[in-house]
C-alpha cells in the first residue's frame, strides 16, 4: 500500500464519520414519517393529526439543515418556527433568506460571543412560544453552539454585562461546568427555560451532540432539559472563584434576588413541565466513529473504537494513541493487522506559544514527533471543519512525515513548543481543509496500521 | 461481584504479571539444559561442554537472582563471576555473603547513582574478564539499574566528576538518551564495552528489560550491544545543551581526546567483537502483561493489552485510560464486559508540589477524578515494588473512592496539585505495599469492568 493510498484511506474513512452526523441526513434517517405520525427512533410516537399546529425552533451551527429536513417531514402540518445559527452557516445550507408561507424564520448570529442580533433572534423565538397552546406541538432543534446562539437576558443586564462576565470568567480559571452554571441563571432560555416557553404545547427536542457524554443539561446549555444547578450553586462559585465583587453589580444584584426567591428557578428534573418534553440524541461523535468503522472495515481493516469520550493534554493525548499503534506494529494488539484505531471526543490545548493551530493539528504533531518508523498514517480532524483559528479541520500524519519535515528544515518540536502546527503542517501541505461541514459532534482520530 | 472481591482480582492480575517476570524463574524457564549444552528461547545452543570455563557477570537490582538461577543450571561447569547489584538486593534474594568454590562473587553498590562501591566491583568484574580466552564462556546477566551499578570510569575522571557532570546534565534539561550518549562515551564498560572486555571469549548476555521497546543499547546503558552513539554525538550535545564550559576540565579533555580518535570509540554494529555476542531478552513488560491478561481470562474478563509502550505525563494518560474504560462500561468497546484492560510502561511526573508519591500513585489519584459511577476497579503499580520515594508500589482505586474520600474529608483535587497521593492513598488504606519483588519491568495498570 503506497503512502498516498493509506493517506486517501484515512480522508475516506473520516469523510463516511462526518457525513454519517450530518444533520439533514440524520433527521432524514431517523425521524420516520407513518401515517400523519412521526417515528422517533426510541420509539416515542407523535400524531401530527392530534396537533393544532406544529412549530420549529433551535439553534446551533447545525441547526438550519436539521429544521429543513423535519420541515420536509412535517409538509402541510408546519406552522412556523424560529431557528438561529452562526454567521455564514445558514448561507451554507442554502437557506439564508427563505421565501414561504407559514415561515420558518432562519436569524444569523455570533459565535462564540453571543452577540446583539442573537439576543434579538431569541426574542423573536420566545415571543413566538408565547402563542402556543396544549394543542400545539414544537419541535427544537439543537445542536452545538446553541448556548451562544440564543440567549436572552433578563430586564437590567445587558450584553456588555453578560460580555465582562464572561471575560472574568474565563480569567478565574473557571472550567466550562462552573462557567455554565453561572451563565443559566442569568439566562431566560438556558437551563430547561425554553421548555417552560414553550408549555403548555409539547416539546420533541432533537438533539446533535457535541459533548462528552450526551449529557442533554449541558449541550447547548440545556433549553429543554431539567437543570441541575441552582442559584445558591452559581452564588458559591463566586465566592470560590473570588469574583463575587468583581462581575457586574447588575449581575450579581439578579443573582442574589434568585438566591433570595424572588426569582424562578431554573426547571429541575421532576418538575410538571417535564412531562410534555422529549429529547432525543440523534447523533453524537459515537454515531460518527461507528460509520467510520464500518467505512475501514470495507476498505479491509479490523477496526477498533477505543474511546468516543477522548479528553486530555492534546500532546500528551497523542503520546498515549501512539503506543498503542506502536502496539498493534509489533504484537498485533489490541487488534490485528491490518488494523483502523478510532477515537473522538476533545482535547484540549495549553496555549504557550504564539503560533497558528488547532486541538487536531496540534495533536497530529505531537503524534509525529513520537516517530514511528513502520507504515502507519494518522489523523486528528474536527468533524465540523475548523480547527482553532485556522482554515484547517485537522492534519494528517505518517511515517514519512519526520523524514519530510527535515528535508524541508522544519524542526517539529520547536513548532510544537510554540504551538505552531498550522504552519508545520502548511509547508508539508499534510492539513485536512475541508470548509464547513454544517455538523459538529467534537474531533476524531483515525490511524491505520496496514 | 463486591467491590473487596473486585480490588483482590486486580491484585491477583497483578500479582501473576510481576511472578511471570521473577528474573530466578525467567532462567529457570527460558535457558533449557539438555545433554550438556544449554538452549536459549531463540533457538541458540551454547555447547558448554566445548567450553573450557563458564563464567557469570552482570549487574542489576534483579542480576542476583537471575546469577544464581544460571549457576545452578551451570552446575560444575561453572568456573566464577562477579555481580553487581543494589544496596539491601543481594540480602533479598539471600545470595549476600556465598561461601562456595569456584566463587560467584557478590557486590552491592549505589543506585540510581553510582558511588565507589560500585566502581571498585567494577573494577573486579573487568579484571576478571581479562583473563578470558577464546576457550571461555561468559554469560552476562543485565536488569535494570544496571547502568549505575555497572561503571568503570577512565584514569582521570572522578566519581565526584561523574556526579558533577550528571547533576549539570539534570538541570540542563537533557533527555535520558543524550545523558547516555554522553555517560557512554567517559565510561569503560558501557555501550558495547563489556563486550569488548569479554572477548574473544564467547558472550551470551540475558536481559531483563526495564524500558520501552527493549532497545539492548539502552538497557542497562547497553554493555554487550553495539553503541549508535560517537564521542562526536557526544560533544555536539554539549555544545547543544549549552554546557560545554560547564562540565569538569578532565571530562571535556576527554571527550576531545575521543573525537581526535585518541580513545577507542565505543565498538559499533559490525564489529567483529559482536559475532561472539549474544543478547537475549529474557523478561519485559509484554510478558508480565500477557501472563496478567491469562490470568484475567481464568477469573473470567475478556482481557485485552492495549499497549506496553506507556509513556507521558501520568496524570494526563490517566484520562485516556479512563476514556477507554467508560467506553466499555458504555458501549462494550474496544472489549465487551465482564473486561480487563492492561497497559505496561513507564509513565512520568513533572512535579510542582511538596507532597509524597510517584508515578503509579499519581496516575491512580488522577483516574479516580474523572469519577466513574459505574462499577470498575484500577490500579497502577510499579512491578519492582516500589514507586517513588514511598513504601508503596502503587495504589487502587474504584467506584467508591470519591466517595470515601469525601467521607474523610480528602480533597483528590487538591492531593493532587500538590504530587500528594501518597497521604490520599494512606488515608484510605488503597496503597499497594508489596515490598521490593525483585524485579523490574516498568509500570503495570489493570482496570478491570465487571
Amino acid at each position: 500500500m503506497s503512502v498516498a493510498n493509506l493517506r486517501n484511506q484515512v480522508l475516506q474513512i473520516i469523510r463516511a464519520g462526518i457525513a454519517a452526523v450530518d444533520p439533514y441526513r440524520l433527521v432524514k434517517e431517523q425521524v420516520k414519517p407513518e401515517k400523519g405520525n412521526l417515528c422517533l427512533p426510541n420509539g416515542e410516537i407523535f400524531r401530527l393529526d392530534a396537533c393544532d399546529r406544529v412549530f420549529i425552533f433551535g439553534a446551533g451551527k447545525g441547526a438550519v439543515p436539521m429544521a429543513v429536513s423535519l420541515r420536509e417531514l412535517l409538509g402541510d402540518k408546519f406552522s412556523g418556527g424560529v431557528v438561529i445559527t452562526k454567521y455564514g452557516h445558514a448561507a451554507i445550507s442554502g437557506m439564508k433568506n427563505p421565501k414561504e408561507n407559514p415561515s420558518l424564520q432562519i436569524f444569523e448570529a455570533s459565535h462564540p460571543l453571543p452577540d446583539e442580533k442573537g439576543l434579538q433572534a431569541t426574542r423573536v423565538l420566545l415571543d413566538c412560544c408565547q402563542e402556543l397552546t396544549e394543542k400545539d406541538l414544537a419541535f427544537v432543534v439543537i445542536t452545538g453552539g446553541g448556548s451562544a446562539l440564543m440567549e436572552y437576558l433578563p430586564q437590567g443586564i445587558s450584553l456588555a454585562d453578560l460580555q465582562q462576565l464572561n471575560q472574568i470568567l474565563l480569567e478565574s480559571g473557571a472550567g466550562i461546568h462552573q462557567i455554565n452554571t453561572i451563565r443559566k441563571h442569568i439566562s431566560l432560555i438556558k437551563g430547561g427555560q425554553l421548555a417552560r416557553a414553550i408549555a403548555p404545547a409539547a416539546c420533541v427536542s432533537l438533539i446533535l451532540s457535541d459533548v462528552i457524554g450526551d449529557r442533554l443539561s449541558v449541550i447547548a446549555s440545556g433549553p429543554t432539559a431539567p437543570d441541575e444547578s441552582t442559584f445558591q450553586d452559581a452564588m458559591e462559585l463566586l465566592e470560590q472563584l473570588g469574583i463575587r465583587e468583581r462581575i457586574p453589580a447588575n449581575i450579581a444584584n439578579y443573582l442574589q434576588a434568585g438566591l433570595n426567591g424572588k426569582i424562578p428557578e431554573t426547571p429541575k428534573a421532576g418538575d410538571p413541565i417535564f412531562n410534555n418534553v422529549s429529547n432525543t440524541i440523534l447523533g453524537n461523535i459515537r454515531l460518527c466513529l461507528k460509520r467510520a468503522a464500518q467505512e475501514a472495515e470495507k476498505l479491509g481493516y479490523n477496526p477498533v473504537i477505543l474511546t468516543s469520550r477522548l479528553h486530555g493534554e492534546a500532546r500528551e493525548v497523542a503520546g498515549v494513541l501512539a503506543d498503542i499503534v506502536r502496539e498493534v506494529l509489533q504484537n498485533d494488539e489490541p487488534v490485528k493487522k491490518p488494523a483502523c484505531l478510532l477515537t473522538g471526543g476533545e482535547t484540549t490545548v495549553h496555549i504557550k506559544g504564539s503560533g497558528k493551530g488547532g486541538r487536531n493539528q496540534e495533536l497530529a504533531l505531537a503524534f509525529a514527533l513520537n516517530d514511528i518508523q513502520s507504515d502507519f498514517c494518522f489523523a486528528s480532524c474536527g468533524t465540523d471543519g475548523t480547527d482553532g483559528p485556522t482554515n484547517a479541520a485537522g492534519a494528517v500524519v505518517d511515517t514519512q512525515t519526520p523524514t519530510r519535515a527535515k528535508t524541508k528544515g522544519l524542526d517539529a518540536r520547536t513548532y510544537l513548543k510554540n504551538n505552531d502546527a498550522w504552519h508545520f503542517f502548511k509547508a508539508l501541505d499534510d492539513l485536512i481543509i475541508t470548509g464547513p461541514t454544517g455538523t459538529n459532534v467534537m474531533d476524531m482520530q483515525v490511524a491505520l496500521i496496514p
